[in-house]
């Protein structure tokens, strides 16, 4: 299960591009203890070392819900079953948008930035999560991506849903069961923005210029 | 893990008391399919038919997620881990008066019908849920459910929780990892609030007067 | 007057429900003193004896308002010219549905607690109001009663009132002295939910239960 | 009754400054007949020519809710048992100043308008009641104004009133029995704004100019 | 540059009107020093004085901005680039309508008090702007104000303005460079409200009668 | 005057950043015609040149605010009068700190990210602006920030602004004077951001990763 977890496309393209920016210096929670690892068990010990390995840093919402590992393990488990997703119409980088659009309602530091850095990579469009952060409906998006964040925030919003949602959602190529993905992306983010809250969870410093630089730039930087 | 899943103490106490109950016309979602039994599989057709065995009859959630069995193992395996723990100051009256709090703001039938419900049945208390439904700061509540359901609310709200939210809750006796456990329950059903809006899910009829009639009046009518 | 003040059909269908149910052990209201009857004027313990023998209890309502008696009976005047009017579309459980609907909104415990009650009794439909309660917009409304509540609610939020409101009452058979009959009983309760705020009037316990169990049970239980 | 009802005092104040100024144009409400004097009850009609007289001009509310003479007799024996009594802290200023705060919570044309001429007529402020309207909190206010209008805003926003709403009344002299009379003109004008909102009951052109001009000017004028 | 500022035919509008109300007891801002003339640079005691003259005093704003004399100089530049601009659609009375219908959202005294007394000397409608303090949607305005001040609100409440905002105003007759300033005298009062507040800028006591009293009777009285 | 305007010191900064980067392929807005230089004023060009040649390109606003002529130079005057003050405690990063945080809320993409840019800048911290525009609550700024940016939010917000606004400010250090220029920033944003919003003005590309990357990197790119 821990192989398409984190997801190895994913942790690919971040190690690559971050092998060098690993060492970061941030402030992670101080409201709850992170674990040693000798103390975990140990498929959340392997889980977190293949991550690592893959992604040149380990995301600090790793280290933060080890504290309680029958959780962790049911959030990893939710997480990918969702995001790493193999059916349905939704490619990473909308999965990652939808994330982005929702958490900055929520003002969910740990949420936007990450998701923004992921975004960045999946789509390679290097400027669209810092509009959808400031403005969704002012953003370039297409209307495909328009009706989907549409949807996520109404979801994310606990508006009632009704058919016309839905239609909507058809008019753009979306079925009910990419519905049903858009929907419960929306819903596992405003469960992990609020966890993040209360953990006072942080972003790993890595996040903030992960994606930014094109491609030809950062191999010359890391020669 | 089935066994504790939805909870022996839970199911036990809900068969006792509503077994003549069973047998409503609730309107089931009609957005997504439920699958037949004869083709889920065997882990989650064999929870269901120990919930509804001992509960007399089956919530529709658990109807409702078999649609997507990864996800359904992952929301209960997560509603397991937070709800059935063993550990903490939280009592089983506790947890289901905060799933009560947060999803009246999320205005969400399933969530608030069925565990006021299941608040009736832990607390013996018939009348506090609906005074909490209609207003909280008005209801019959001690000094400490009044914390309780302050913390809860305020990560339901996804607001910034501060050092003094902490210890608001301290001066009633939580400490941190109880905090943890009511953070993590609001955080749950503010994705389960939302799911349940996009799905249309429905309250089975029994929940609205589950916990309702004294014992010895129920006695007396099952005769 | 007061024969029809409360209403004798109201007050004969509670006497019948809930004749055992006397003597709860309510929180009154502690802000100001409820008078002794032998110190009110003749003509409001008329009226008092008259509900309470009928009904089996007397709401608090009146207990609370006999604290100003020229208010006391400008209040139930009032009260009376609009809910026991013969005239109009609107039935007795419309009435109470309006009034459960716009009193959730300002989250009034003696209003949504007992005019549930009223509306169980009237309409028979024992969970319609708990649904309105927790989400009007998802609950199991005719599209006559969403568009009645849709006109009490624009009222009730203090909104600009315009011929579409009006046209939309009129497309499900509800004329202007209907609307004005809506409108003031969204007013009116406007009032009162603000007016039980600050004298922190609570509902009587018989309304929790009251009208929740089918006739045939009761009638069996009172032997 | 009908004697003390619009109160002699202010329509006497009113005939005097305004005798000139009768005559105007206003328009209507259209949206409910206004029912010719010869075919009102008599008591109503009395009052509306005692009020007439003494006040140069028929305020539109009284022609309106004639349409309802039962609902009249009740709507104005309520406004004259809150607003005339003669027991209590409360000048007549106060209470127009309560309404003027509290309609323009509802932005009710007719009772920010009516109201703030009275008020400015009772006062001798000419200005107090436009700085009301635009920014009560701004205004010149007495601290003991000041809590008046807080306490009646509360009220009139439906917000749980708590202990210490009372003790900020009774900081600045008002005893419980003041707090009543604010709540409830509070109250009663939550119900008058949404009235006046169905109806779409405006103004008497009269209002406008009404106790703007300081008397001595007003005499020279009429000469 | 002066002689427009303010405005030639505003300001003899005023001073013809309100000559004789000069010297009024207004309560200045006391959060900020207002510099002696003799302090002034030259260039803002000649426009100070100019507007003094002709108007019978001198509106605080004047006052109050001359402690930052740069600042004063940009502000009234583009209040004058603005207000006193020769070309477009908009009358002075739309313009004063614009600035009262947007700081009320803002509930900005000065802003409210001083343009409703310039609307009503611009439009001879002595009972329009207060019409639009308490309830712009249900004051006397004709369809193409309503376009107007629905925009200049957009622009207010910062709201993303879209294509379909610029089509309502052209179907009243409006251009895109219409809208410009439409938008440009909403933004710039966002900016003046905002500033009003923090210096605590109170209106001069003259704005609150100005225009109230039809011309003949002014010349009456100042016979 | 033109040479203070956008100020030496920052276009300095830039030029050296970012020459590298010039030649975006931007969306400008298309609501408005952009003049051609060789329509313009001779001081307006010139200006625009300067800061191009500093800057290696040219902030779309100059672009825009073109079309009128006299509202450009009084907007970059005012602009200038309260961005490049000499005297008082802010620095030049905090000014674009109290942008950033005023413009999220008016979600004013340009605006929000140019500022970002400019932060990211003269602060040399370049995640902060990132971590304001998620959530200023939660980002890593000092109490004097938080002060700071308090003060700016309540006077962006409208808020009514009382001593004890002042009171707080003066605990940080900040006196009346910088609480003008604090005040008058927010202001000053409140204006651009609503301006930016009905011509759809847009961010140059460049702005995006302005100020992300370390100098010592930058140098070496550019090599």
């Amino acid at each position: 299960m821990s192989g398409s977890l984190w997801g190895r496309a994913q942790t690919a393209a971040v190690s690559q591009a971050y092998s060098t920016q690993a060492g970061g210096t941030m402030r992670l929670t101080g409201r709850y203890p992170i674990p040693n690892k000798k103390d975990l068990p140990y498929d959340i010990v392997e889980l977190m070392e293949e991550v690592e390995m893959k992604t040149g840093f380990l995301p600090n919402v790793f280290s933060v819900m080890s504290h309680r590992p029958a959780e962790f393990r049911a959030f990893f488990a939710y997480y990918n079953a969702i995001m790493n997703k193999e059916t349905g119409r939704l490619s990473k980088a909308d999965k990652e948008l939808i994330i982005v659009a929702t958490s900055i309602v929520n003002r969910c530091p740990y949420c936007v930035i990450a998701h923004s850095a992921l975004h960045r990579i999946y789509s390679k469009k290097p400027a669209l999560a810092d509009q959808v952060v400031v403005n969704w409906k002012l953003a370039d998006l297409s209307e495909r991506e328009q009706a989907m964040l549409e949807f996520a925030l109404a979801v994310s919003h606990a508006d009632n849903i009704t058919e016309e949602h839905f239609q909507k959602l058809e008019a753009q190529g979306f079925d009910r069961e990419d519905a049903w993905d858009i929907g419960t992306i929306a819903s596992f983010f405003a469960m992990s923005n609020r966890i993040a809250h209360f953990i006072d969870m942080r972003p790993n410093e890595e996040f903030y210029t992960m994606g930014r630089i094109p491609r030809a730039k950062e191999k010359a930087e890391t020669l």
